[in-house]
């Protein structure tokens, strides 16, 4: 075994109906794990059959992707959130999405909030803590991913959660650990070798430069990829042979990551 | 333990965000079966949430009512479905109410398909088996309730469930053990008394006298009531006293009902 | 005709389905303009067509009552809106009421944004102008209803349209006109018969005292009333006796308001 | 002007929210009449509002689309209908898109009912004559599209409508005039030569060959062509030429079909 291990995960399963988005087919050939999505910013129950199967059939780790109520908005438009709201649509995620596991005879890996409610549980306690005791409460067993340092992670913790802390390649941090805001004109990293480079860090020495040069510590459990366009496609298969060639081992957080 | 043994369910949860719809404190003083709206047809997740913990806190056989994508028709109206649909459908409305019942430390006792979706099952064997599998496919242990000897009781035996066979105490039946249709002058029972003498005999001589004067065998392992006005909460009180005053025992189905 | 002439409006037709909300009947009685919702935060395409048939028999003044696309949050709870998305919202929701009074041989007299984006906009200038150009391109003989003095009310006679100048009989107002936030204690007017002298004061003086005494202009063109609880119905009809036997005529705004 | 005109329509503004559909800009490039989602089935105000101004800058005819409420089935479901419940999704949906017109400065020209609604529509009397009083209703001036010869086309003109009888390219027909069910291994004209051939004796000899050899009357006001695969966009291409070069012309039926 590996010093070094890290998971990859996508978003997957964020087709609609008669609408198609991504390109979940060749994601699952290189991801590790799937943050798939449940019925709420977009999949349907159709969807979330197909998507949790093919997951399954490849053996990659399943995980529910709950999001706002909000189609139109595709969960990326923060809304005001009363805790309790945020507890019981995880729960009703949550539960949908563990029981397409069961009918493919498997348990469901791991739970990772999308897009807004992702954001807000980053930054806000109480989001963050509805989030991580309605997983508990569903089944202890759930690894919860968030943010590398955020509020997630820690709320995650306290519940007794099994936490995977997440890292972004083609994203440049602030001195304080925290995501430079998209409205920075540094916010992201744009040449692929430097990204690269940035995640071996991140992985292999726990470290990464802010913008500002500060070095700050950090822990990458699991590396977020993107699988909608040609290029961030491209960008992960050499991402992932990167990293095997530098000696990381890629597999799923549920095979590795534990409470021991 | 009496040699008689029903179940009292009712529909419950049908609440959404600012509408409320039902009397549903009530009425668990009296049903030992609760059907909980899962969110398509009625429900949202916090209905859900609150609606399984009160039920949960008076002892009552928690349900999923799953029923069709329809929250503007309550579910009532038929639809076009596709038997994958439905099976897809099944697995994520039973699925999220059964995180629900976790949270509370309990388990899903039953699922009763609702509205147009329980008719539809009840007549098309491709509808039928698509629910029996889904429900057996999320947990095997979970108690399905159909309408007395329809193809969905049926469905449910084939899918290697237990099904509590549903009776109404205020419907007529056809010779061949199916409803008479509301179109049809004679489809009610609208003395109150009467439809208690029929429920009295269905449980314990488990026969009922269709509307032609046939007499027809049927097993009454649960009854439906209903709770959304003044007089379907009274009938219910009142058709309670006259089952235990005739030594009918009135207790959950999944306390008694089992494969052995 | 009175030199003091008001507006009474209330907020109409939002049952959904199965579901019945408010008590629109009686309303109507009293009332001289109906906001009635559009299937957006409220509402559906059968509940609109009753509701602006009723509302068209008794005379009232029709009005179209966007709101967020929000059923389960009932278009009470903000969110991150793009100030385009906020004009196509108001047009299509506007377009669709208008259509409803047309098949009626009326016209639509008013458009009163509901809940947070009746909040948003009369604080938020870019959605308050998104507003009122909305509302302006689809007819601009159409009358905006917005909170007295806010951003609304200017964004509004900005765009080219006559304004309704909206109060409410049972909020308090701060020195700078802006109504008392609902967590400060001193936001309500409990008293009825203080709320009524302060209505009538504000329709004939233009005067209201402010939470700090001050005493501050306000035009109240249209009076804000509720009609889903006995309460909040009696209210409304002793401001209407009150305001009628003080010599002030009450009179829907679209035949007494102009841009003369 | 030539002897023989015809309109070519297709369905646009499918898209909705963060998912795209179709090739809108491309299509408006050969169609002379749109018919553009309401928001039922497909789209949402932010498509509408960027397809009407699309379509509108080409001069392409502005028709709404409406459809069952059923985003997940893209409206293709037949469900159970209430007339009264068709007549008001009709009303709602040609008012949201009459709306986004007017915005443009511009008049709807038509509208289409869309997928089961249409197919419901022609054959069943009540659905056809709720959607045709609907349109009258909210503006007699509007050009009703159905399948030529069918109960739509009946009951628009028994509500006063101008009707522009459409046909279809790619299907073939029974010889009582309506379309030969998907069902049947002769529903389509799969030899695009073959279609251009019939497509140009209906529009010039109004008579078509029916599946079983039968010459049948036919009246082809539009043609409807689609425009989501390469494919179909290729023929589309390819019969506009073929009408062209045939000397047909082609023009938006609000241009030169009238009750006159």
């Amino acid at each position: 075994m590996s010093p070094w291990m890290v998971d990859l995960n996508s978003d997957l399963g964020e087709s609609f109906g008669a609408y198609t988005l991504g390109r979940d087919e060749e994601v699952l050939r290189f991801v590790t794990s799937a943050n798939i999505a449940c019925g709420y910013h977009a999949g349907d129950h159709n969807v979330m059959g197909r998507t949790v199967k093919a997951a399954a059939e490849k053996g990659v780790g399943l995980g529910a992707h709950p999001g706002l109520p909000d189609l139109l908005g595709f969960g990326r438009r923060r809304m005001e959130l009363d805790p309790k709201d945020v507890y019981n649509m995880t729960v009703y995620q949550v539960g949908a999405l563990a029981a397409f596991a069961r009918t493919c005879g498997k348990r469901l890996q791991h739970v990772k909030p999308h897009g807004a409610l992702y954001n807000m549980a980053c930054r806000d306690r109480r989001i963050a803590s509805a989030i991580a005791e309605a997983v508990a409460a569903v089944d202890s067993g759930l690894i919860l991913f968030g943010l590398a340092g955020s509020l997630l992670v820690e709320a995650g913790r306290a519940a007794g959660l099994t936490v995977a802390e997440e890292v972004f390649a083609d994203r440049t941090y602030q001195p304080d650990g925290t995501l430079t805001p998209r409205t920075d004109p540094r916010a992201m990293v744009r040449d692929p070798e430097e990204a690269v480079r940035r995640v071996l860090r991140m992985v292999k020495e726990k470290k990464v430069t802010a913008v500002d040069g500060t070095e700050i510590s950090i822990r990458a459990d699991t590396i977020c990829v993107h699988g909608d366009e040609p290029q961030a496609l491209a960008f992960a298969r050499r991402l992932r042979e990167a990293l095997q060639s530098e000696g990381v081992e890629i597999r799923k957080v549920g095979e590795w990551l534990g409470s021991s």
